[in-house]
């Protein structure tokens, strides 16, 4: 787990890798999931959980991009409501830290970044990352992100693809064309369209037809060429952005950046650009080990290897009886004690406990939802 | 419920039952058992928990006898471990509390109360019974106690056999002889002999065969009855309830009883006596509706009439999606969340959670001696 969690990329600095400078990692950091509650809720969500590692996905997502980049190159967008959360992670850095007044999706998210970073350096390559993906091995991925830079130099759109392990339904797909020459020794393929998530017998199909990949949601472009795409297919976020710029650096920013947020349109860079676009748009294939860390089973087969003999993953003070394939996770000074059960998914925290069939567990969010609807807000 | 839980014997009193004065009824409430761990505990058994109602077990069996007795001739035996948690119950109470140093099973329990029973009213009639039972029809119940007092008075022991509703291997079986006279409109039979636990294939015989009943745990007879038969098959206990006798209401009581109930040995007055006396013992038909409730299961299928459509029981501040027939009781300021559960039983307490099989529930005991080898103290 250690190695595959990368934050020992100190370590590797002995090699030297080369800052990848002239370019700018934006980490969006704006996401309000409650997939993970309890654990997760809408004042703390899962890229501010420490559920892969020892700490936050949003501080292990700034570590593994570190030796690529000075700090006041890395761009973190988060949502206001968080502001305290990531200051205290972010304290010691020099990382610049945007504040969207409320969730509107990535494509938002990706135009703020864009004219801020054009305002200060012009237009240089821009890589978006989720900030909370676990990713296997930090070296080749920062290897795959420097050859996206390297191609999104020649006015290309890159993203980067993973060559699918299963028939996740939960992903959406990217359908390669034509492969190009490699870039690092990364495999390069030209984009034949983006593809949402499939149903089950779609998914199995684009598995066995062997050239669809699992769209990361990393993209790296040019900073004038994604204002560019915007201006054409978003019109009027573009419009909000245009006005935003003009008060940059300027006392009315916060003012008119709620006035602007508070009409915008939730839509994702994926949907509202990269599936529209008539630009050249290549993907890079991501062989560093990958997932979005959706559900707490996908977490649960992420950790695989930190399962018991039962197939039991056991964290925190608890007692076990007679059980396989579960998943207990007990953050609270409470006794957690579990008799006979089978792939059963347990989260216990200081004010609420979750159970549930652990096959189910994407299916959390409904929990989220009903707690909000019947008006608990204690534990939203 | 409340018709069943019989606590409500008060609105009965309109009917002016008579009281069977001449007899004392003993509370055996000295039981340590960890059954409904989380909920009940070493310090804090069964027979205080208010599992059935609104009272702990213990009070609704003091309460059903009421009608019965003055308060005097109801005495409490219970473990010195549980002093404050019975003299906070029964503070405005007259009834007699006895206390037992040690817990030794059933037979050192009946033969202390029969040393002070008699001291005070010489030779009369005693019923001894578990103070944690559920009882469904109250009256019906008291009907049957007077039927067995009466009994008892003409030199029998007495037993309550419960007519078996399904093939149980959790009870005592009482393989019933011979008819006899009715008593109170009471069917009354000559027991042929008492049975062990049997095994499921066993129990479905004894159901078919008809002439089995389940033991309650209920016994009524004399006073010098018993303690004669203590004498001949358990001399030790005897002898050392002899040396008790001889001080009681004195200063030395205590110590003498602590020395003695030392060295006694753990039995119960169902082998100790009841299967070896060579008297002859009578069962009566319990037709009150009765249950020992000995598990989370049974306490469940007790309360089928609280379960929702979906066939679960929930209680305390819960949410639950897409489950059936799971048993969910919160007893703690934490919200609990079930997501696609099916004959789950969650307990969650203030200070631990327990998620199993509900059709496993018997086996909770594994849970609570687990943890005390484990050393958590806290939750023994």
């Amino acid at each position: 787990m250690q190695g595959l969690i990368d934050n020992l990329w100190i370590r590797k600095m002995g090699k030297r890798e080369m800052k990848a400078n002239h370019s700018v990692f934006v980490i969006m950091g704006g996401g309000s999931g409650t997939r993970f509650w309890p654990l997760s809720r809408e004042l703390k969500p899962k890229q501010f959980l420490n559920i892969l590692g020892q700490r936050p996905l949003i501080e292990e997502t700034f570590l593994r991009i570190s030796p690529l980049a000075d700090e006041e190159r890395v761009f973190l967008v988060i949502n206001r409501a968080h502001r305290e959360l990531t200051r205290k992670i972010f304290k010691d850095r020099g990382i610049q830290i945007f504040e969207e007044p409320f969730g509107r999706n990535t494509a938002p998210c990706v135009g703020l970044a864009a004219i801020h970073i054009k305002r200060r350096w012009g237009d240089i390559p821009m890589a978006v990352l989720p900030a909370d993906h676990f990713i296997g091995d930090g070296e080749l991925f920062r290897t795959t992100l420097r050859a996206g830079i390297e191609l999104s130099r020649r006015g290309k759109m890159v993203t980067i693809g993973i060559p699918p392990i299963k028939p996740e339904t939960g992903y959406g797909y990217i359908k390669r064309g034509r492969r190009c020459d490699s870039i690092r020794g990364q495999g390069v393929f030209e984009v034949d369209r983006f593809v949402e998530k499939p149903d089950e017998k779609r998914a199995l199909l684009y598995i066995k037809e062997g050239n669809y990949l699992w769209n990361s949601g990393i993209f790296i472009f040019q900073v004038d060429l994604i204002l560019n795409e915007i201006g054409k297919y978003l019109p009027k976020l573009y419009q909000g952005l245009m006005e935003i710029e003009g008060v940059l650096d300027r006392d009315q920013y916060p003012a008119t950046l709620e006035r602007i947020y508070s009409h915008l349109q939730s839509i994702s860079i994926d949907y509202g650009i990269m599936e529209r676009t008539r630009e050249p748009v290549y993907t890079l294939l991501g062989n560093f080990g990958w997932s979005d860390v959706g559900s707490w089973q996908a977490l649960f087969e992420l950790k695989g290897d930190q399962r018991n003999a039962n197939g039991n993953m056991l964290e925190g003070l608890t007692t076990i009886i007679d059980s396989r394939d579960s998943f207990i996770v007990n953050r609270s000074e409470k006794l957690v004690a579990v008799l006979g059960a089978n792939q059963l998914l347990v989260v216990n925290t200081p004010d609420a406990v979750l159970v549930g069939d652990l096959n189910r567990s994407q299916e959390v969010r409904a929990i989220a939802e009903a707690i909000k609807r019947k008006g608990f807000m204690d534990w939203v």
